[in-house]
């Protein structure tokens, strides 16, 4: 697991090369800014389309299309016939956060905050000294649409299925305000990191 | 969080009851044998059909069939009859296990025996003086299948649908052999709790 300023480091490269999801940029930077506290990979929620080449072949699947706000029709569609071989899914995912606690003490406070914040999936791991939170959404949708090309669900389903994983995604993208506000208070009560502020300055972002 | 007796308790008069899931009563019982380790709730993976009365309401939900091993396609067509009003959807679930470990060392144990039996879900949150461990695989199925009694997809798509719905089940019960072995080793490093075996005699399980 990444020590902060290395984690700092390939935030904030990121970000310049734009490669931060932007609705949750203010908040990424919120988090990183508190003491004995960062994040690691996280992710704004997406919806999509994945295609498995093979049942279970995770490592193989590839996004056909993915977006981090709410996909259309006509985006879905498109997106379909580029299908070629495996399972077709739709996807939709709430957005993820793995927040890493330099100590028990911290690592409760944030697993308690991403609850309170109306991400019912948030546990922790121990990782060596570390603690590793991961706050997450319950909202997952992971709907079969067909094999190997061939779509075997009308336009009528599709957008009735396109309409759920939207909706999802709506909702679990709702809660980032809150997310935001508990850990504006969290910054006041442990602190701001100096090492933040001069990591920010050198990499200008 | 129960205390290990009134968690005994509880499984042992549920057992009594017939109330748990036949394939995993030998894993619980196992587990509950272990000294400064015990479950709570659990489940050993489940499909089925659920109908969400307005969407995201879930503690409305109810479910038109749910089983523990594989649904046929014939008890899935029965269930769809049943529908009436609002989201339905084929659900598909891994096993899943949440056990209480009463110091940190147990909980990171546990947590490492999850994750190396292949439940790649497992995490552990701190709750008071304890550590509850979730053993969860990553098999979820979230196929949305109609609205309001009207199921919008054909007999070719139920089939494939259920297809993938049974495989992501076997696949992940397909891990409780392994997840028992490492148990087992773990009982022989931490050692029998005479607690669980007081009770059991007691309760005649």
């Amino acid at each position: 697991m990444k020590a902060k300023r290395e984690a700092l480091i390939s935030l904030f490269t990121a970000m310049n090369d734009g490669k931060v999801d932007a609705d949750i940029i203010d908040l990424l930077l919120l988090v990183n800014s508190i003491n004995g506290v960062y994040t690691t990979s996280s992710c704004s929620g997406r919806i999509g389309v994945m295609e498995e080449p093979a049942f279970g072949a995770k490592p193989l699947a590839r996004w056909l299309i993915k977006v981090h706000r709410e996909m259309s029709f006509e985006e879905m569609r498109e997106a379909l016939g580029k299908a070629e071989k495996g399972l077709l899914f739709l996807k939709s995912q709430p957005p993820i956060f793995h927040v890493v606690a330099e100590d028990l003490g911290r690592a409760r406070k944030v697993h308690e905050l991403g609850l309170a914040s109306g991400f019912k999936y948030t546990t922790f791991k121990a990782i060596g000294t570390r603690y590793l939170i991961e706050i997450n959404g319950t909202e997952y949708l992971t709907a079969p649409l067909g094999r190997d090309g061939e779509i075997l669900v009308d336009d009528t389903y599709l957008r009735f299925a396109l309409d759920i994983g939207n909706s999802m995604l709506r909702r679990s993208k709702g809660r980032l305000p809150r997310l935001f506000e508990n850990f504006r208070r969290l910054r006041n009560e442990l602190g701001e990191d100096e090492l933040f502020h001069e990591l920010r300055e050198e990499y200008g972002v």
